[in-house]
């Protein structure tokens, strides 16, 4: 049977708890404050955020809203008039060492009273260095995470998140990407509704997964002055991605969504030097040139999962 | 006479010159660096950027790029094609000295085609903590440099100031505010092409005079760790207005301006804390209260000069 919004408001909820648990035992020292909030028009969330040994600055958000159809979306859809409904749960990580990457991941459930709904999210990851061996591995489990559901998944979700995180100004990606999906529902997909609900907590649930092996493969490395200076550069980029590109940031601002919760994506500190200079021949120069590719170079073993 | 394209960007040129003497000589220390950059299609200009004693991050660029017109102008003024042709002197200055605030000045001039032209720009302070003796003698040097001008100039141009440099998602100002214009010609206002050309010069003359006695009467202040913190979290909003709310920083971003050039008004380092807390009755809070009003609340002297 198809999942109710109650039903689906609980699983997101459990799933909040669950990622936390999970990120705690990653960070070794870090425990999440919760900070609960409601909305005025309707509903509320839970915030979490932690700061540890691994992550400087990392927030777990829970919400579940609900009131007028805001009219930007009843603009897209042509209707009239309508109540939504939508939870989720978004994270962002920003960890101290600049060797492990900035990682965000969010699922998220939207309906109207007109029976509309949809299933949204992915999750994508942000090097200060792009290590190519762990990047690519990142990109298997997302692919065995997405083929469980659908073996189209994948590579649709996978240029999604390309576009998506993908800044004109710089002429540059994020970082690696990953997978993006929005309005997914039984009719755009080959999946029942509950299906579509599978694969968005599945997802959910393989987060700390995904986001290990970055963390137990470089935590102990040593760094320097220069790869935090570059890590601070890099986090400026993302500041400039969330602020002036992401849809969904500028959304929540626009329809004052609550503002502490959507900026919980912004780094603890960032720096803008004129015209950077990154030398020649260098990790930076790397990962420069990997970002300015337009989308992530997926080896053949990943590509045109389509049909095998 | 009404001064030509060439004659405004001539005197656009010099204006920089002489802005860039007086800040080194106020800096004592550091010396502008000049990067000179075409446009593709058209024109181009000369980014010059100052790290010194006083002033942290400082650019001052110069511009005057021409072709075709942008279709959001073209749009917003109902025409079909047109060339244009723009210059302006713009200023961004972050000092290392918490006690000492960011200031932001813009002069510019714009023409088509069709003969339609208008003057734009303003001067306004970003403190870090707001001093109300200093600011309000700011508003009374800007008022002055006004009122040379059209005694409705002040009152006019500060309420636009306070209204543009607002972020609503943060239901705050920017900072103590200023002035701020735009779409000046000779039918909005009393005066002739050349005395708007006067006025926007002559305040990019007095741009060094309004930010000395900020620089000079705090530079040998001592200063602690917490105000350095609470720096980096106001430059945080800083940079959220620029990127998110700014009319200027989002048309040149989406019209493929030059983004080293655009961006040089970040900040060298800012901070984000999640639900950063501010204690009572300290100097942090009541800046944070006078940003809150809405506007900078101005004394009796400097209010309704328009039939004085």
């Amino acid at each position: 049977m198809d999942p109710n919004k109650t039903e689906i408001e609980n699983e997101m909820q459990s799933l909040q708890d669950r990622i936390c648990a999970g990120l705690e035992k990653l960070d070794g020292e870090g425990r999440f404050k919760e900070d609960p909030w409601k909305r005025k028009e309707g509903g509320g969330g839970r915030t979490r955020t932690i700061q540890g040994a691994i992550i400087e600055k990392g927030g777990v958000n829970f919400s579940a809203v609900h009131g007028k159809t805001p009219d930007k979306i009843l603009k897209a859809l042509k209707l009239k008039e309508s109540d939504f409904f939508a939870t989720g749960v978004s994270i962002v990580l920003h960890p101290f060492h600049p060797l492990i990457p900035i990682i965000h991941m969010n699922v998220r459930y939207f309906e109207m009273s007109n029976g509309v709904y949809w299933f949204g999210g992915g999750v994508d990851v942000t090097p200060h260095y792009i290590d190519m061996d762990a990047s690519v591995g990142f990109h298997e489990s997302v692919k065995k995470i997405c083929d469980a559901s659908d073996r189209s998944f994948y590579p649709r979700f996978k240029s999604w998140a390309d576009k998506y995180f993908y800044l004109p100004h710089r002429k540059e990606n994020r970082g690696i990407g990953g997978i993006f999906f929005d309005r997914l529902d039984h009719k755009t997909e080959n999946l029942t509704k509950s299906q579509l609900f599978d694969f968005v907590i599945h997802l959910g649930d393989q987060f700390v997964s995904l986001y290990t092996p970055f963390v137990l493969d470089n935590k102990d490395k040593s760094f320097s002055d220069r790869q935090k200076e570059w890590q601070f550069h890099r986090r400026g980029r993302y500041v400039e991605f969330n602020l002036v590109w992401d849809k969904g940031t500028k959304f929540g601002l626009d329809t004052g969504g609550r503002t502490e919760s959507i900026l919980m994506s912004l780094p603890p500190e960032a720096a803008w030097t004129y015209n950077f200079e990154i030398p020649p021949n260098s990790k930076e120069r790397e990962t420069q040139e990997l970002l300015s590719l337009g989308e992530f170079p997926l080896p053949e073993k990943l590509q045109g999962s389509h049909d095998q």
